[in-house]
C-alpha cells in the first residue's frame, strides 16, 4: 500500500534515532528535550491516583474539548475572558497538530523562525504548509523580515515559541512581543504561541504573553509535560471559540478525546496547595544545571564557538565555525556525549548555520561537566580536522 | 482565519448533538454506544492504579509506538507473527485517523459498506477520501457488488467491521470472511478489519478474524473501550510492519505518543487472571438487555417494522416503513426516548433507507421496556400521521 503523498515528504525524526543511540549508558545525552524524572510530582499526584477508582465517571467516554472540572479550573487558571475556551489535548503536541489540520490548506502559507521546533515542522509538513522563514535575533524575530514576510506573503499563520526557544533558548522581549502582536493585528495574521517552557524561567521577571497583546488573533499551546509528567499526555490549547471550536470537530475524528483519569490526575495536581512550591524546586535545579553547563562550555570550548546566556528553558544553543554538524554529532557520540546538530531544526536545512543544541535538564552536574570535557575534545579534534585538511564548506 | 478545505465538508455530528439532549433525565436513551459505566472493571485496575506511583518510568516521555511491556504482552495474547507489528493508539479511533493520514490522498477510494461507522466516515473525510459504498446482506457485504467495485474502481482500502457492526449488528460468516479476504488479496486491496465488539459476543461461536485469511492485506484495530474502559482512550492497530511503520512516523506529529501511565494500567487488567470472566460477566449482561430489547421490540412495534436478530455487539437496527427519520427522532425525543437516525451513516445520507439504530448495553431492562413502549407509541403516530396525510416520500 503506497503511502500518502503528504508522508513522503516528511523526513524520519533524526533526533528519534540520536535518542535510541544515546540510550546507550556510556553516552551522557544533552541531545533529548526530556525533564528529570526525578523531579516529577509522583507524590503530590499519588492520593488523586488512588482516588480514581472511586470516580466511576472518568473511565467512561468524556467530553470532546475535555474533562468538566478540569476545563472549569482552567478558565480560572488561566484568567480566560469570556469569549475564550480551552481544549484539553493528547499533549500540546495534539494542539499543534489540530490547528494544523483545521486551518492549513496544502501550500498556505505558515511563519516560523529559523531555526524552529522539529514537532511543528513535522505537523505543518503533514499538511503540506508552505513553511516561510525569519531570522531570530537574541531578542526574537527579526521585526523588519518579519513584516516584509506579512506585508508580501500573506501568510495564514505564525507560529512562535517566545518563551525560551527551542531549539535556541531566547526569550523575546517586551518590545518585541508589542510590536509582534501589533504586527499580526494589522497584517491579519494569526499568532500561534507555543508556551511549553514558559514556567521554567529561573532568572528575570516572567513577561506577558505575545498572545495578551492580541487575544483576538491568536491562539496559545500550554504544556504540563515540563512542570508535571510528559507521560501523562495532557496538554491544554486556548483562545476565542470561533478558533477553538472547529478544532474540536477535528479532535472528535482523531481520538474522540483524551483520557479522562489524566485529565482528573492533572487537575488535582494543579489544585494541590504544593504544586507552585513544586515548580520553584524544578527551578532552581535547572538553575543550577544551566549554570554547571555553561560556565564548563565557557571554560572549555574552542575558539570561535559562540553561546548566548539564557534564563531559563531546557536548551543552550553553541554556535560554530562552518562544519559539517552531522559528522561532528555522530564523532561526538562516538566519544560518548550525543547532542543535535543544528540542520535538523531548519525546514531547508541545507540554509542551517553550524550549531548544536545542547540539553540541561535530564543530566546530573557531574555528567554535565564530564560531558563538557568530551565535547570540547571532540570539537577540537574536528574543527582543526577541518582547518588542516582545507576541504569545502560543509553544509 | 478560515476552516481548511477539508474540513468545510465534515458535518457536525449529529450523534453529539443527540447525546447532548438525551442527557436529560426524562429521556432514555437508546442513541448512543456507550458500554455500561457500572460494568468498568475498577477493582481489577485498582491495584494497578495505586502502583503507578512506584513506576516513576510512566509518568516520562515514552516510545511512540507505544509502552514496551504492553507491546511485548500484546504480541503473545494477539498471537502476531514475527513479521507484524502492534502500536498503542488514543483509542482505536486514533488508529483510524492514522490509518487515513497515512495512505489516503484526496480522491482515493475506500470502500464501506452501507451503512458504516460514523467515526469512519469522519476520519476518511477529513483526508477528503472518495468513500464508495457496498449493500450489506445480513451475512456481510453484498459479495457481488463488493467484486465489481474492487475490478472497477480500484480501491485502496475496504473498510469494515465484521464482528457485529455499527450500526446493523450484523456479524459476518465464515464464508464471506474467507471470500472478502481472497478478493482483498486478488485486486491488492487492504482491509482494515475494525474489531471494536469482536469480545461481545453472547450467542454462537467466535469466527476468525477476516484478517487471518489475508494477513499480509489488512491491519486490525483493537478497542478496550468495550471490555474495559473508553475514558483511558487506549486501542491497539496490529499488521505487518511496512505497514504500522508509517503511521507511527504520523503518531510522531500527531501526539508523540499515548498516555503510558494508561498502557501500564491496561496492561495490569490484561494480566489480571480475573479478566476473562470480567468480559463474561459483561456478556451474560449485555445478553440479558439484548433479549428484552428484542422480545419487547417484537411483540410492540407497528407493522412495517422489521428487526434483525444479532448474536453480539452493543445494537439492534430496525427498519421502518418510509419516513423521515430526523423527524421521527425529533419527535421520540420529546417523547422520552433517544435513537439515532439511519441517514448519519451513510455516507450519501439521502440514499439512506429509514431505520433505527437502536444501543442496549447502557440502560437497564426495565428502562429498555418503558423506551420501547415509547418508542413503539412515537412511531404508531408518526407512521399514521405519513399515511393519512399522503405527503410526499421523505428522504
Amino acid at each position: 500500500m503506497e503511502i500518502a503523498t503528504s508522508l513522503q515528504q516528511i523526513p524520519s525524526s533524526y533526533i528519534r534515532e540520536i535518542l535510541a543511540a544515546a540510550s546507550d549508558k556510556n553516552v551522557i545525552s544533552l541531545a533529548g528535550g526530556l525533564p528529570d524524572e526525578k523531579t516529577f510530582p509522583i507524590d503530590l499526584m499519588k492520593a488523586t491516583l488512588e482516588g480514581l477508582s472511586d470516580m466511576p465517571e472518568v473511565f467512561q467516554y468524556g467530553a470532546t474539548a475535555g474533562y468538566g472540572p478540569l476545563l472549569t479550573f482552567l478558565n480560572t487558571y488561566f484568567e480566560l475572558p469570556e469569549s475564550h475556551m480551552a481544549m484539553v489535548c493528547t499533549g500540546s503536541q495534539q494542539g499543534l497538530d489540530l490547528i494544523a489540520r483545521a486551518y492549513v490548506n496544502p501550500g498556505d502559507k505558515v511563519v516560523m523562525e529559523a531555526p524552529s521546533y522539529l514537532g511543528a515542522m513535522q505537523v505543518f509538513g503533514l499538511v503540506q504548509a508552505d513553511m516561510v522563514t525569519v531570522p531570530q535575533t537574541e531578542f526574537g524575530p527579526d521585526l523588519t523580515a518579519l513584516e516584509t514576510c506579512f506585508a508580501e506573503q500573506s501568510p495564514k499563520m505564525f507560529y512562535a515559541v517566545p518563551d525560551f526557544h527551542n531549539p535556541t533558548g531566547v526569550c523575546w522581549s517586551l518590545e518585541t512581543r508589542q510590536q509582534v502582536a501589533a504586527l499580526c493585528i494589522k497584517y491579519k495574521v494569526a499568532l500561534i504561541e507555543d508556551a511549553p517552557y514558559r514556567e521554567l524561567r529561573f532568572a528575570g521577571d516572567a513577561l506577558p504573553l505575545v498572545s495578551d497583546f492580541c487575544p483576538q488573533n491568536s491562539i496559545v499551546l500550554r504544556s504540563f509535560s515540563k512542570i508535571a509528567s510528559p507521560g501523562l499526555r495532557i496538554g491544554v490549547v486556548t483562545g476565542k471559540r470561533s478558533y477553538i471550536e472547529p478544532m474540536v470537530k477535528v479532535k472528535q475524528g482523531a481520538d474522540l478525546h483524551s483520557s479522562v483519569p489524566m485529565q482528573a490526575l492533572l487537575l488535582g495536581l494543579l489544585e494541590h496547595k504544593d504544586f507552585d512550591q513544586h515548580i520553584d524546586t524544578i527551578r532552581s535545579l535547572y538553575k543550577s544545571r544551566y549554570e554547571t553547563l555553561f560556565s564548563e562550555l565557557q571554560q572549555k570550548l574552542p575558539e570561535g564557538c559562540e553561546l548566548n546566556a539564557v534564563d531559563g528553558g531546557m536548551f543552550v544553543w553553541v554556535t560554530l565555525p562552518e562544519c559539517d554538524t552531522f559528522a561532528l554529532a555522530k564523532s561526538l557520540l562516538s566519544n560518548g556525549v550525543a547532542v543535535v546538530p543544528s540542520p535538523v531544526f531548519y525546514p531547508k536545512p541545507e540554509s542551517a548555520d553550524a550549531a548544536l543544541r545542547l540539553n540541561f535538564t535530564n543530566a546530573t552536574n557531574e555528567e554535565l561537566a564530564e560531558a563538557v570535557t568530551r565535547l570540547a575534545a571532540g570539537l577540537r579534534e574536528q574543527l582543526s580536522a577541518v582547518t588542516n585538511q582545507e576541504v569545502p564548506v560543509f553544509v
